[in-house]
This record gives structure tokens, C-alpha cells and sequence, in this order.
């Protein structure tokens, strides 16, 4: 049989293995490319992935993934928050686990890359320890989380931030977050009970697909994430005056589009007006009444700034704050910010980790660049349990949340392999 | 009785009158007032006036007004577009006949003046020659349009320009304007026997409600009206490229919302740059796909270009399309303009009518300005067969198409005596 049950231990250990080795381990391309078809076949859509958390779909492909777990020898429970955890055991049981991995629910009408790739890849670590009979001094847990895209609500719940008002909305499955965490076998009154503490895992590494253009661009094979941004949004409202626009001269207008105008400018400016990879953006936008022949009395914008330093984050809005201001007064209109949203704050990964993985890239000779993730991740929540480490591959075109979403499966089989070699070097470090 | 039916001729004539008699007329403002309460209480809304063209209360308005007028003596005919007609016989029935009159419907939700004013004034004019049993050389017509709001369809009727895309067109009150016009008295099939032809009107003179804040911001009576501004509509669409707005860097970006915003503040700068009254708005805008969280890849914006002269209107366009084209090359975005309605050509009004408006205003004592009107009126319409004239009166705040809107009744009765002297004026031309 093909078969490598980890109950058939110990042929080979960590600490018997020779560096050579270990060292010469290489993923199997070919069986991850198959596994990624695989689970692009369940809920695939015309144009794109259908996988939404929660979703009947969903829980076609979890079936499917945990059938892999087992075949694997993983021993997988689902926790209450509906994560799938296969765990491996290790020669030390009184360390702490290493774990890995990543997320396969979607958005709607979205890729087939965005988790699948950290969630096959760490499955493809646990097939390479099997097939060379390797025993890890810790235990291992591939964690596949819950519904990454609906707001990481399985490794918030694993840190314990999942609050009522969450369990209560409707995802985009058309079920709540609670009965969506009992459709995938998790149970949302008991949320309090499966909180990790601060050192329950040793280490947790996240292998991801950029998401961006950055490392296509720059021709970069690995991208060693330095740290997962962090997000504030604003609600603008611009209040002018509504009036003709054939009747009200150009300097007697209070005209509260083109001052919103003049504040997606200013934005822009302040944002790029200053070194680092700081982002703005204004994605949203509504104006009253909407019509050719009025001046515009209301408008609305959505505006966002993301930055690894959150200091910076609240700098630059400050600046815009300002222009703001002058904006207003030379308009007659006023312009007030409002925060819908809990702000997202950064989070950092572990300088250690960040070395292993360039450590782990180096050794096999691919090239890397330090760099941040402009989107959130499910690290980042378990950034405020244990140290975390984040690779990414590089996205063809930049492109993701999209059927147009593509990684190369030499890219892929690239990051696995950081994967598999920083899993091992976290292992080994005493 | 006080009636006086124009059947009980002329005790008195233009001809016969002195100068000081026929100088010293003024009308009742009191009865202007009250008739604008009368009317206004039709169709009253919480908030606002709701007699939009062909509606329950259109209907009812029309009827008061009706009443009104053959009250008055007026032979009153309804035309098959629904124009209600009140004619008055003169001396000469060799000559034709000079017209004046407005529209008395309304914007959804809209004020008591628009329209009204001009239309009540007219009918005072009549009033005035009756109690003083006036017979004027030319025939008279007093012209209440149908449908004004709705583009001018009582008065594009008259000049033949209506489409059967128009007729075909659901309205505001739910009914096709074809429809819409058998409800008020007229026959759709037969607009083209209606056509009036160059020459069939002596003159046409419209008493308006400014409309814009000109006149009371500069402390005037009365705004001789030099023309109808032209109107260019453009749908404007930006398309970049959506993406992740935290994975992607700013320098990376294809943000057609940025570029909209360029493109807002340029038409801003072009119109304002020069001299002159033209006017330039984005009114309108829609972003794809619109959160927070995503550069837009596309916007739509609702672009217009008024004044007086169409040639500039268009040297102005070319300037905004070349700052786009500059925006686009910058920006990685394309930029195009298509025009969804017909184009609105400006329209003159007739120096010699402007003279003799001036003239009353300033027999009157009262203050004035030349003006331009940057809103479309039936004398826009009715300019392509007769020359026509138009007074304007202040609009408390500039505020029209609006619950809100107000003119002061002293005001109104400035521009009823100046509308009142205008057509004797016009009467007593060789």
C-alpha cells in the first residue's frame, strides 16, 4: 500500500536524519497541480469558484479535503467554529504543535488559488513526512480554517473575538454565521470553549498567493511577509447645497461632488506624497440627487488607508483630515468622517520565522523579497496567539478574488517547498 | 356684475387711451396672490407641490385655470397637445396675435412658482385690460403649455418637434405622454395639424421666476433675459482596472474612480477659467464595483456643458476632452464621451423685445440686469417661430424646483406690470 500511516512510525527521525537528507526533500508538483484541479471542480461556477463558507459547495470540498487528512493519517476534528484541524503527532509530546495552513472557502464568484494553494501545500508537507518517514519532534496541526473570506470568523474564534452581533448576520451562504458554523459541524454556543491561549502553538506558518502584482513584477520568486497591514475605513459625507445646474453660476455653487472630487485628489496626494507602501483608496461613492441638470447637494464616499504601521495609518488620515478642512471651506460644503468598521490592526510576523523562511528560500535557490500583505489573513488573527510566519507566490497579473485568478504550478510547488523546509528548520530549532 | 366680457367692447381703446392713463395701470397683487394660494392648493403635498403634467392634479389645476379664464372673457380652446389657449379679440383682426402665458405644472415634489407665476401674471394682464376695458390693436393669446417639465412637450408640440419616441415615453404621472395628452383634452395623432409656422405669432412674451440667485444676490427688480442657454449632456466612462485595494501598490494602480475625480476638478478649471456665464457640472456618477476594499475599474459620470453660445459650449467640450485624454494617458484608464439626448441649442430672445422690457421696467421704476437663463423655458421653444421676450423675477435663495422655492408677492408684482406694459407696448408698435 501507498499508504503512510503515521502510526508506522520512526523508520527515519528529525534528529537522525542526515542534513543531506532532509535538505534534498522536494514536493510533489504533480499531486498538488491534481489535488488543486480536484477542488476547483466542487462548487465550480461558469466564470469562477463558488465555494462561499458555509455553502453547501463549502462543504462538498471540506468533505473532500478532510477525506485527503485522513487518507494522510491525519487524526482531523472539526473545532466549534467548524475549523478543520488534522493533527500528526510528534516524538516530543509535551512541545507545543507547529501548525500550517490556510483556508478553501471562496468568495463568490472568485478564484481557485486564494487558500486552496496554503491549504493543498501544507496537506503536500504532511504527504512528504509520511512518504519519507519522517517523525517531527513536535506535533504538527494542518488547520484548515472556516470561512476566511466572510471576515476570518474561524481563527478569530480560535483567538476568542467573535462577538454575538457577528454570529447573528447573514453570510453570503444565506445562513448566519451560527447556523453556518453548525451546517460545517462546529457549534456556536460553544465558541468560549475552544479560545487558545498565547503559546498553545509553538509556531503557525501561512503559505498564501500574493494577491498583487509585486513579485510577478519584479521577477521575485517568494515573498517573505513582514507583516499583514492594517486597515481603517472612513465614511465621508459631503453636504453642499442641491441646485440648478443651469441657473446657479460657477462662484455661487456649493457644489458637494466636485469637493468630493477634490478629496479623492487629496487623498492620492498624501498618500503618495510620502516614501513607504502605504494605500488609499476611494472605492465607494453616491451623490444626491444624481442628476445631469443638478449640482450635487450630497455626497458619500467610502475611503480606506492601509499600512503595516498603524501610527502612520492615523498620520496620513490626519493630513487628509486637513486638506479636508480647506477643501470645505473654499467649497461651502462640509465634509465629516465617520468609522463603520472595527479597525483592523496590523500585525507583525515573527522576525525568526521571516529568517527560517528566507533561510528555507536560499536553500533552494529561489529568489525573495521582503514584503507586506496588503489584504488580512487568517495569520493575523493567530498573530495574537503564537509567532506566525506568511509566504507568498507570486499572482499572474496581480489578480485576485476573481475567476481570472492564476498562480503557476512551478510557483506553487516553489512555495510548498518553503513551506515544507521552514516547517522543518521551526522543528529542529532547539 | 364684474365680470367684463370682451362681447362689451370698448368704451375705452389703446388707440383712444391717453399716455397717462395706460401708464398709470398696475395690477392687483393681491389677486395674484390670492389666485397663487388658490393653486397651490391643488395638488398640495406634504412638503411640497405635486401637479406633475397629465396627473390627477394637473387636471385639476388645468380646470381652475380654465374656470379662471373664461371668467375672464377668454375664449378658451385646448390644442391637440393639450395647450390651453385663452384668446382675447382685438381691433385688427388682420393682425396676429401676441402671446404670453407659461406653463402651471410641476416637478415631483416641486414649489408654487415655477411656472405659475408667469402663467397667473398672464392672466392678469387680461384682468387689468378688462377693468379698464382695454381693446388692444392685435388679437391676444394667452398660452398655458402642457407639459413643460416634462421637456417642453406642450410647446414643442407647437413647433412640431415632437418625436413618437416621446409620445411612446412614460412620464412622471405614470401615464405615456400620449396618453398623457388624451387625458388632458389633446389628440396624439394629430400634433401635425397644430404646427404653428414662423410669422403665426406676433411676438411671445414669458414671465418667469428666475430660478437662480443673481437677481436677489444683486439687488434687482427685474432680469431682462438676453437668451436660453444651450445644453450638451456627455456620459462620461472611465474604465481602469479593479483590484485589491490593499495588495495593490499605488504605482500599480488603473483607479477609475481617481480618474473620474481628475477628470470633475478639470471640467471645473476649464469652465471657470474663462470669462463669461457658462456653466459646467458633473451631476451624476456611478462606480463598479463599489466597496471599500476595491480599486473601482469603471465609472460613469453624468457630465453638462450650458451657455449661451453653442460654439463655446463646444470649444470648452474639446478642452475637457483633451484634459481627459491627458488624465487617461497618466492614469492607465480610457475615457469616453457619448451624448444620451439630443443637444438643447441656445436660444435668443428678440433684441426689440428686450428694449421694450427694459423700458417698462424702467417706467416702472423698477431695477434690472441683462441675464441669460441657464434653465430651458417654452419660450426656448417657441423662439423658432416668433420672437419672444422673457422677465425674469428674483428667487428668494435661488432656490427652485424645491418645496422652498419663494419669490416675494411685491416681486411678482413687479414682473406681472412689467409683463403688462411689455405687451401694451408691444400692441402699440408700427
Amino acid at each position: 500500500m501507498k499508504k503512510s500511516l503515521p502510526a508506522c512510525l520512526v523508520l527515519l527521525t528529525l534528529a537522525t536524519a542526515s542534513y543531506a537528507q532532509l535538505s534534498s526533500l522536494r514536493v510533489n508538483q504533480q499531486r498538488i497541480s491534481q489535488r488543486l484541479q480536484e477542488l476547483a471542480a466542487i462548487g465550480a461556477q461558469p466564470g469562477g469558484a463558488g465555494r462561499v463558507g458555509y455553502s453547501k459547495a463549502d462543504r462538498e470540498g471540506r468533505a473532500y479535503f478532510m477525506g485527503l487528512m485522513k487518507n494522510a493519517g491525519l487524526a482531523v476534528t472539526i473545532d466549534y467554529a467548524g475549523n478543520i484541524i488534522g493533527r500528526r503527532a510528534g516524538k516530543n509530546s509535551a512541545l507545543k504543535p507547529i501548525g500550517f495552513g490556510s483556508h478553501i472557502d471562496t468568495v463568490p464568484n472568485g478564484g481557485n488559488y486564494d487558500g486552496t494553494v496554503g491549504s493543498i501545500s501544507g496537506l503536500e508537507v504532511i504527504e512528504m513526512l509520511n512518504e519519507n518517514k519522517i517523525v517531527t519532534e513536535h506535533p504538527l496541526e494542518l488547520i484548515i480554517f472556516a470561512n476566511e473570506e466572510g471576515g476570518t470568523v474561524g481563527s478569530g474564534a480560535m483567538i476568542g473575538k467573535v462577538k454575538p452581533a457577528v454570529l447573528a448576520s447573514v453570510t453570503q451562504s444565506g445562513l448566519t454565521t451560527a447556523d453556518g458554523i453548525r451546517a460545517i459541524g462546529g457549534n456556536p454556543d460553544s465558541l468560549q470553549r475552544m479560545v487558545r491561549e498565547k503559546g498553545d502553538l509553538a509556531a503557525f506558518v501561512e503559505l498564501h498567493i500574493e494577491q498583487g502584482g509585486i513579485l510577478e513584477a519584479e521577477n521575485r520568486q517568494i515573498g517573505v511577509v513582514e507583516g499583514i497591514v492594517g486597515i481603517e475605513d472612513w465614511e465621508v459625507t459631503i453636504e453642499g447645497m442641491p441646485n440648478h445646474a443651469g441657473t446657479t453660476p460657477m462662484n455661487r455653487r456649493r457644489d458637494a461632488m466636485l469637493a468630493a472630487a477634490r478629496l479623492t485628489v487629496a487623498l492620492n496626494d498624501v498618500i503618495t506624497s510620502r516614501e513607504g507602501r502605504q494605500v488609499g483608496t476611494v472605492g465607494k461613492i453616491a451623490v444626491e440627487p444624481g442628476a445631469y441638470n443638478v449640482i450635487p447637494g450630497k455626497v458619500v464616499l467610502g475611503m480606506e488607508i492601509r499600512d503595516l504601521n498603524y501610527d502612520k495609518i492615523w498620520t496620513l488620515f490626519r493630513e487628509v483630515e486637513a486638506r479636508a478642512a480647506a477643501i470645505a471651506k473654499a467649497s461651502g460644503t462640509t465634509i465629516t468622517f465617520r468609522q463603520p468598521f472595527a479597525p483592523v490592526t496590523p500585525a507583525l510576523t515573527a522576525k525568526p520565522i521571516q529568517d527560517l523562511i528566507i533561510r528555507a528560500a536560499s536553500g533552494l535557490g529561489l529568489s525573495y523579497r521582503m514584503m507586506q500583505s496588503g489584504a488580512g489573513h487568517d495569520s493575523q488573527e493567530i498573530s495574537h496567539i503564537a509567532p506566525v510566519g506568511m509566504i507568498f507566490i507570486p499572482s499572474v497579473g496581480g489578480i485576485s478574488h476573481s475567476p481570472n485568478e492564476f498562480s503557476k504550478p512551478v510557483d506553487i510547488a516553489n512555495g510548498a517547498n518553503v513551506l515544507l523546509h521552514t516547517v522543518l528548520a521551526l522543528d529542529s530549532r532547539k
